[in-house]
């Protein structure tokens, strides 16, 4: 019944069960017929009796015989008719054609066509989230990588700590201390794998389905993203030259949930919030027991002043959730970053972590806490910083020589800077289009949920000199190629004077002395 | 006004910043009030000129201060009240006193009071999810790891695919469609960190608040965790001896949106789920449009008969979601899993990753494709097995040994078994008084959502046979402080009794005749 090759490199048992669950599926045995002896099946194949004992026991196991050796095997009376016609052989799994589309959460058909544009797919010239991997210090990196590589501390390999490790968590709290001007203890630290799952734990453990949340406009496409997921009803609420308009806020609700903010740099604007507007949110807050998530995600590249201190130091009420990350310095694949959570806070982020995905892996926790402790992350911030200035000021060069009549917003600090764009271009179709030219120029008008104003963002942290001045004038070419000449001469115009306007009142009057354009 | 020390190794810029700072907060200075020029401050403290307008240039950008330089500096007027009482300088954070408990979501706070138990807070003996973590390959390991550490491959730092690296998930396809008869490609694979992230994004992706999900009766706490957290609506199972009882399940709820199933070694009772019973629920869930998770948890861990292909390879309707983990097999701070996806799900589950964490760190992707791709996994998983079979029959032998009354269940698969506790004693009373002893025995009552069964959940992965000799006469003693002297006898009657009637009515024939008392 069953051929068997002594010659294959599969083994008897194996041959043996394969062929006889292959049979009974494929309906050439029935239910309830009845095997021949394992000692006449040993005699008739010429082959020992333990691999086909193995093989009946393995199907035994599986329900597809039943009875005992010794007093006969029969194929299993219960199997039902679908086991008789056979399941697809090919590995290749192709989908059965359906009627209709099959039941997921209604949730995520609504957010499926916000799916991520070609700008966000893969590195490349201004990329928005890339920071200096050419400057990363791989051979320091890779001597701690080494050291704890070799270490046979067992303790590391098992389940990691829900808030992450204790030593990392106190290198943080140090830090933020310091250079962030955070009040946190170690014990509020909690270790994070990036800050997009610092938002999505935030959001599940704050927000029920229909809670309000005031979103910055414009703001960060990811917080969103995970809001919407969340079920969160989300309100936008403008950005001026102080930052997020409070006021504005509580008129259209006033009693949020949750206040999602980025203070420090405002996305995708670059704003700093004032320090008004920062007591004043934390004032409404407090009155509308509204809970302040802000997220601080690239406060260590600022040109212009010392790192402005967070809002969280000023928090009198224990309701800032504050979020940093260690990816945008280091390097993204880390998957590293913190929340400095409020006391009362910290029993619901550990369940809910326990939920989602237990800890961050715990080796380069360990790694970075040495970074840390013996001053390589301070010294690469330091330099970072240097970098990224230089890198800035190309890109603000390079931008004002070849596309001139662009207003640049944001410059004064983080990896990126938004050019706004005159009316009548739409900034989707620029960015689609220098996708395909390698540039990963993305379009303002995604951080809208309103009336979108269209513009460009342009990252210069992970993008050289070089590849900045390239990039530039293959962008110029782009955006030529989308603006037909009609259009093309009233922009020019009208960008000029877009700018000067807008450069009078720019809120940024501190940083607005060193923008290129007024040296 | 401002005390300068210039022996101090804060630099001046940033005491004066901070000095004024806290004048502003701490009401010294007034708003619209006028600081002295920075000419004739310079000529007071001594000092140049420059730390002085990096300070007032720093506080003008965070709003304290407003005017311009030369035409006088002034505390800015729009600081409200709140600013002038103090915020507490103290970096130690106490919670202001509340009269109520302030609002976060509510399943969280019906989640809280379900907190980890003692038995899975850090290693020790008898801890279920611990793998041999002392015989794990720390050279060949660090030998790849420093293999692509030095590497400086800028492309490893960037942000990763949401799916997993490329090479990882052409390994992990091909493992599974020959170890496991999954019926897979590449594509379909998506890698995660940890079987436990696998069904979070399972729950996100698949389930709507309310949706009614199958659960295993008994089954596995940290899938009803996720679940409970998903807002689902849970219907127990009951599970005997061909594993789920699909059409007690029918019975109960017909149209489940989904059901989480462990066929291979169901947790926590370790039976394997039938031939006839798979094609049942294969059938039913095409008939009620139902998806089903398959977690295939720890099925390289099979020590009666060949692995279990799984139920995903029998399904020719692509409802199947499978899930297995690294963590189990080589270490759980790996946090390396994987999950196969129908293929109409993968843009979906694609769009929630991005909101939940964007992708898993990179660099123990690659050491682990090389690990795979040289042939050390499959040695690895073929020693563990061995291993893990010597610690299992210590573990038996011990048991029968000291707590002879006791039934042992689903100990011909996994790194666990269960001992089923006779009437009158309370398993989490045992497991409590265990933990302050270092043992991490866990109740079997907390798998159930209906009533439970008392027992032991006893793991034997990470315990070696020393330790498992000297844990089991701890547990021994343990048992018996915690019942008293009355009880003492019947139980040792009972036990006796209830450990040969299962015997003689165990579903396992087939593994039934290996268990130790039966040689």
């Amino acid at each position: 019944v069953i051929a068997i090759d002594r010659a294959s490199a599969k083994p008897l048992y194996r041959q043996l069960y394969e062929g006889y669950r292959n049979a009974i599926v494929e309906r050439q045995l029935r239910a309830r017929q009845r095997l021949p002896s394992t000692r006449s099946l040993a005699a008739e194949l010429q082959i020992s009796r333990i691999p086909i004992l193995n093989a009946f026991e393995q199907l035994r196991a599986e329900g597809y015989l039943e009875g005992r050796i010794g007093s006969g095997t029969y194929v299993a009376r219960a199997l039902p008719d679908e086991l008789l016609t056979p399941a697809s052989r090919s590995t290749s799994r192709k989908l059965p054609e359906r009627a209709s589309k099959r039941a997921i959460a209604r949730h995520i058909e609504v957010l499926l066509p916000e799916k991520a544009g070609p700008w966000l797919k893969g590195p490349g010239a201004f990329h928005i989230g890339q920071p200096p991997l050419d400057q990363f210090p791989v051979q320091v990196w890779s001597r701690l990588v080494a050291r704890h590589s070799k270490n046979s501390d067992v303790s590391l390999l098992h389940y990691g700590q829900h808030m992450g490790l204790a030593p990392l968590r106190e290198a943080v709290a140090e830090y933020l201390r310091t250079a962030r001007a955070v009040a946190c203890e170690a014990e509020q630290i909690m270790i994070v794998s990036g800050s997009q799952q610092a938002l999505a734990l935030a959001a599940h453990v704050l927000l029920d389905l229909g809670s309000s949340v005031w979103v910055e406009e414009p703001g960060y496409f990811g917080a969103r993203h995970v809001l919407n997921l969340a079920g969160a009803r989300l309100v936008p609420v403008p950005v001026d030259d102080e930052g997020l308009d409070v006021s504005a806020g509580i008129a259209q609700c006033p009693r949020p949930r949750a206040v999602f903010v980025t203070p420090s740099h405002q996305f995708p604007l670059g704003t700093t919030m004032s320090a008004s507007r920062r007591l004043q949110l934390l004032d409404w807050a407090r009155h509308s027991d509204s809970w302040i998530i802000e997220d601080d995600y690239d406060s260590e590249y600022r040109y212009g002043n010392l790192p402005v201190a967070s809002l969280q130091g000023l928090d009198r009420d224990s309701r800032v959730i504050y979020i940093g990350t260690f990816t945008k310095i280091l390097f993204p694949a880390l998957r590293l970053a913190y929340i400095v959570l409020p006391a009362d806070l910290v029993d619901a982020f550990v369940e809910v972590r326990r939920a989602m995905d237990v800890c961050s892996p715990t080796f380069h926790q360990v790694v970075l806490t040495d970074f840390i402790r013996e001053g390589h992350f301070a010294r690469h911030i330091r330099k970072m910083r240097l970098l990224c200035r230089e890198r800035r000021n190309a890109l603000v060069s390079a931008l004002r020589k070849e596309l001139g009549g662009l207003e640049l917003l944001g410059d004064q600090a983080g990896m990126y800077l938004a050019a706004s764009l005159p009316k009548g271009i739409r900034d989707r179709e620029i960015c689609e289009r220098a996708a395909q030219e390698g540039l990963r120029v993305a379009p303002l008008s995604e951080c809208y949920l309103g009336k979108p104003r269209q513009g460009l963002l342009l990252g210069y942290g992970g993008t050289t000199v070089e590849e900045i001045d390239a990039g530039v004038r293959r962008l110029r070419d782009v955006i030529r190629s989308c603006v037909n000449p009609q259009l093309q001469k009233s922009v020019s115009v009208t960008t000029q004077k877009t700018t000067r306007r807008s450069r009078r009142s720019s809120g940024e009057r501190a940083n607005a002395a060193r923008l290129p354009g007024r040296q």
